[in-house]
This record gives structure tokens, sequence and C-alpha cells, in this order.
């Protein structure tokens, strides 16, 4: 099943999926004072579920990786290897992660892409692998799964009219 | 000119684009270190000059003015009134401006939103008036003049293929 | 339930959700032979399920309206009674609504705004309302149900590693 | 220098600038009867000198021809090979050229990847190349240009508060 492609795809690279509930639970714990980690966890299962999330995983990961054989046409390959800061294609392909509970989870993504806390900075510190798009793959993953979390905890706020 | 108009409607609101180009001097002056604050606020000025981003600020400011002035319908009203975390139309009209020099704008723009400094947290804190949009207008305004300089200073890093 | 009051809006403004049932099943008709009108309607529904939908929907109809009676502020209110072809909010606002089930919705999006069949056409050329934002949520709603339906429709095609 | 890389790898893949001009010019030729085909390819050249442009193109094409030589790795392979309908990325990666010019270029992409004329069909159509990315790439670039122009032409309308 791709959910479970997917998940054995970011381990190869580093990232289990516990990691990105701890970045989710940093996040969202400041508003849902009960929160488990485990319903991060949950959360970030769910988003990896869907499948243009699988997808999008799979794609930036091939990159990454192709980058790190060397197997990338030029430019490119010099481009990723510089980690290029106006490489944009790494946080527009992440955008189609974040948006998966809606658009509040840009402020997330942004936050995580430049604070980059826990396994996010250790991806991006990291000097055997080239992690252009892995970053901003798993900021998007934690701003979805913390969108989704919010939504979930809100069905109390109903507006109506009378 | 519908760019002083633009200004007009910013300041009107409590925005002055010097308020804006601090914050993007803040984002941008660890990575050039001989930035000088007119440039930030040059920029500023650049990126207000588009027009999309004018209809943006338009737009947004109209809709915050007409929560102020209990004149929208509901439930919207009551949605702006409460500033509800999970409306996300405010992130979204935002993006419009955040991406007018590129994606990489968008890490800046969450993280603004997020962290809410300066001028961006004065607005959010202030409790006379509705800020809903006025917030992430500024932030997607600081984010999209901090793209522009980053683009601005690196046509050094030129790639090419021999 | 606000579902129900994003039904209500939208009646109000000359839309049955049956007719935007109609676009999904025009586009989706080619490749699901089988396809019901009701899975349509059943797929608009659950479209307009979602809040960030909602919002959405309350944002634009609300800006139409007031545009309408003349309560925006200039130079909103001669932009929108124009339909002014370079205001960009309001396909930025319905990217919110397409790409709730995904990004493939894009290509719907702007494909039924560019051509406005039935209802969206309807409200485009209707000359006693302002109807600058309510086509393009139109077609926002239909891209998205429609990339529901195929997003259902194709569990079949599942990708495994051996 | 990078435009000149970016032309000649759409040409590799059997793109002229002028087959995109042409899309442009069917677009746009409704709304501006003065319009030369030669202001067209002016207005791609202006888009294909941005360098988000130029990076996403290098991306997408990346892709595509190493799906051709069979590199990328499962499930990727396979699902680039079926070009998969539920495979989003592309359009993701397109919003990073055709927001450009603003958010209104979202309609023609959408209108240009559906309906696919010209080149973008024949692009489509070839069996003996993987033309994933390619396609909306191209719609991209000529959304973007048609935006442009209509941004160009309409420094006539110009909304003033008196």
């Amino acid at each position: 099943m791709s959910f479970e492609i997917a998940k054995a795809q970011l381990l190869r690279r580093g990232v289990q999926l516990e990691s990105i509930a701890e970045i989710v639970y940093a996040l969202q714990e400041p508003y849902h004072k009960e929160l488990k980690l485990e319903q991060c966890l949950e959360s970030v299962v769910a988003v990896l579920q869907k499948r243009e999330v699988q997808y999008t995983i799979f794609t930036g990961i091939a990159l990454d990786e192709l980058a790190e054989k060397n197997l990338l046409p030029q430019p490119l390959q010099m481009i990723l290897e510089a980690d290029e800061p106006l490489y944009g294609v790494d946080e527009t392909m992440a955008l189609g992660i974040t948006s998966v509970f809606g658009m509040i989870g840009l402020t997330s993504f942004g936050y995580l892409d430049k604070v980059k806390p826990e396994i996010i900075g250790a991806l991006n510190d990291e000097e055997k692998h080239i992690h252009v798009f892995l970053d901003d793959l798993v900021a998007g993953l934690a701003a979805a799964a913390s969108a989704r979390i919010a939504h979930k905890s809100q069905h109390v706020n109903t507006y109506t009219v009378e």
C-alpha cells in the first residue's frame, strides 16, 4: 500500500513519523492543553494517507536521492548541491502537502521552514546527505497535521445565524 | 495613482511602509551585512507598486473595516469579530502578495504570521480595531519584499553549463 | 449548521447545488461511464461540508453583495463594478476551495473559469447582479467535487513496490 | 546564462518559444485586436527570464527525462510512465510559473491544461517521450505570458479616488 511506501521512504531518509508528531505536539500544545502525543501521531498518519501527499513525498525524495547520486542534469545538480536559497520548487511542492487541511497550514509551514526545530534542523545541518526537499516535505507534513488537529478540536465554535 | 491609495489605506489602518521595511531588514540583515534600511523600504515600495498587491490590500482592508462597522452579513461578521483561528481566507489572500517574487516568500510569510514581530504583533494585540486581514497583508508584503532583496543580491550565483 | 448556511447563501445568489453537480457530471462523465448525477451531487455536498470552503463562500458572497449595495470603500467598489479583468483576488480566493482535494483541481478550475459553462456563464452574463466572486466560487466548488470523484474512482490504481 | 539554458532545455524537449507565443496569441488576440505575435514572443521571453521560472523548468524536465531513462525510484517511475491522472505534482509545480504575473494566470493555465491546444496537445499525444511535467510547464509559461500582456495593455484602467 502506498502509505507504507511513503512511510518507508521517509524512514530511509532518516525521518520517523514520531519525530514529525513531536513537532506537531510542540506547535499545538499551547492551544490544546489536553493534547496527547498519540493524537499528533494519528494526525500525521492521516495526512500521509492522502494520495497527493504520498505522490509529493515520492517526488521530493527522488530528487534529493538523485542529487546525492549525481544523476541530475545540469544545472539542476549544482543548484541542489548548493542548496541555493533562491530555489523555490521545494516550497512550491510542499504547498501541495501543507494545503490538504486548508490554507491555515501556510503559517505553520513557513514558521517550521524558517526556525527548523528538531528533526527539520537535524536534516538541514547534516552534511552527508542532500535534503533540499526533505526538510520542506517534513515541515509541510507537520503543518498539515497541525491544521488537522486545529480543525478537529474546534467543532465547538459553530457559527449559526438565528 | 493606485500605489498612493494603497499606501494611504495602510497608513489609515496604522501601518507605515517604514514599519514594514524594518521587518524586512530584520529578516534579511543576517544574510546581507551591507544591507541598508533604505533598500528595504525601496523593496517594500516595489512590491506595493504591483497591481495585484494593491488589489489584495484594497480587498483585505475593506473586509476589516466593514467588520468594524458591523456591516458584514452573518455568520462572516461573527467569524471576523472572533478572529476565528480556523478562518484561512486571510492566509489564502496573502498568498497572492507573498508569491509575487516567487514561492521562496512562503517561508518568511509563515514565520512572520506565527511570530508576529513589531508592527504585526502590535496590530494583532490592538483591541479597538479588527485586523483579521491586515496582519496577514503586512506579513505578505514583508515576505515579498524580503524575497525581492534575496533575488537582487544574488545575481552572482549564476549556474551555467560548460 | 454552517453547511446549511453556505447552501442557503448560494441559493440566495441563484446557485443550486444541483446546477453545480451538472457541471461536475459533464466534466467527469467522459472518464466514468457509469457515473450518476447523484454521485456528483453527493460530491458537491462533501466539498461544501468543509469548513474552509464554507468560510471562503461566506467571504466571496459578502463582497459581491456589498458591491451591489454600493457599500465597499473606493477604489474597490469601482473595480468590482467594472469586473476588472486584472483583479485576481477572486481566483486567489477560489484556490482555497479548488485545492481541498488536491492540486489536480487547478485544471478543471481554470477550464471552467474560462469556458463558463451552464450556471457559471449565466451568473457571468447576468446584468442585475455583481458576481465577481460567485462565478469563481462555483468553478472552485465544481473543480474540487470533480477532483474528489477522480480520487474516489481510482483506488484501483495502486502503485506498489515488490 | 540560465535563460539560454532553460530555452535550450525546452528546445531539446521539442518546444520552441515561438510555439508558446502562438498559444499566447490565440488566448489574448480576442481582447487586444492590435496584438502582434512578436509581442507574445517577447512576453514569453520575459517570463522565462525569471529565475524561479527557470528553476521550475529545470526540475520538471529533469523528472521527465529521468523517467524516460527509467532512473526514478519506484513507485514514482510507474506513476510517471502511466501519466497517472491523480498525480498533481506537475500542476502544483506549474503554479510557481503561472503565478509570476499574478493569480489571474490560474484561469488560462487550467484552460490550456484541459483543452491542450497546439504544442501542448502534441506533447501529450506523443508516445515516444514522457511529458508528464512538460505540458504543464508549457501551459504555465503561456498562462504567465498571457497575464503579463493583460497587465501591460491595461494601464489605461486606473482607479482613483477623488
